[in-house]
């Protein structure tokens, strides 16, 4: 038993050694966007996008906007339950699939290949989508199971969620609030236990005119 | 029985015919405010507040942003699964507690008083905000009450309420999100039914110096 429980310790150590973190270019707060009220004018559901990938800066100011770190005592730009930050953040591409680190900024890939199939459960369109973006609701993180404690969380998602629409409408970029995927094929790919829960995604991309 | 529900609907028209509905300001789509950025970079969960009213113009310019109707076919700032609309905004005041209707822009009185007490739940600082925000999730106009539908709910709840914390964050207004309020008393007062959902919270003020 001893001898197992060291090998998964080194096989662990293995897996967090050579997973592939990639430093994330500092959120650019001189961004420019719409104003605000505007941006609240324009926010609205599109799930027709260009193919183009998404700059590097544009992914980091989007992450940063839906959790970012927005406080150097670690604080995030979406407020949670107690701060509990309880809320996963992956980034679906063709090429991976990460985890987001507010703190770091960066991006750990624990997928590699294109996933997006198990996000668009059926609706092709996401399928097209340069990025994917993926709550996992950590219910490990809140320490209670209770039907208070499931609300909450799945308000934190949605707080998280109304950041990624409120700067895709703020800075030209296209992209809808989805509760549909496939949620047994994600927590099997994400190795998620049944606390830790696929709650809604956004795809995101440039218009597609 | 016949009789007493004939004088059931004519009190009902009587509350119907005598409610007090107000229109609000129209939402300043031209309001100055910091950047969509900084916006993101200064929301914070602030606890105290002047004890000062909101103007009208801005808590029309919250409640907009909050939920307001962003485009002529009647679709709102804040997303809502298969536009359902399900999340009512009650408005608890040191007079009365209110109603907003999006597509009307107006408030309508639903119960005369101070009732913000029930929304402090022993912690009075909610007491001196001098508005407190309701989110109340509508399961009947869900169509249904399964898990799935519940978490639904609860995200487009943190949906609007990001909205608030984000505008509160964009026009130099306090705020807070709160799960914690005395559910019943609220459910009582405002006449809810086990399907309407009291989830969450926001006392809204100025800066308390």
């Amino acid at each position: 038993m001893k001898k197992l429980s060291l090998v998964t310790t080194f096989l662990l150590m293995g897996i967090s050694c050579f997973a592939q973190t990639t430093k994330l270019p500092t959120p650019d707060m001189k961004r420019q966007t719409i104003s605000v009220m505007e941006t609240y004018k324009q926010r609205k559901s599109v799930r027709e996008y260009s193919a183009k990938a998404l700059s590097e800066q544009d992914l980091s100011d989007l992450l940063w906007a839906a959790q970012g770190q927005n406080r150097e005592d670690g604080h995030l730009t979406s407020p949670t339950a107690m701060n509990r930050q309880e809320i996963r953040l992956y980034v679906f591409t063709e090429k991976s699939v990460s985890l987001y680190d507010p703190q770091a900024n960066t991006l750990t890939q624990v997928a590699s290949g294109d996933h997006r199939g198990i996000m668009a459960s059926g609706q092709d369109f996401v399928k097209n989508a340069p990025v994917v973006l993926l709550m996992v609701a950590d219910m490990d993180k809140f320490r209670s199971n209770n039907q208070h404690a499931q609300w909450m969380v799945a308000v934190d998602t949605g707080i998280v969620c109304e950041n990624i629409n409120l700067f895709c409408s703020a800075a030209g970029l296209c992209t809808v609030p989805r509760g549909t995927m496939d949620s047994k094929a994600i927590s099997t790919l994400l190795g998620l236990n049944d606390n830790q829960i696929p709650l809604i995604n956004n795809p995101v991309g440039y218009p597609s005119k």
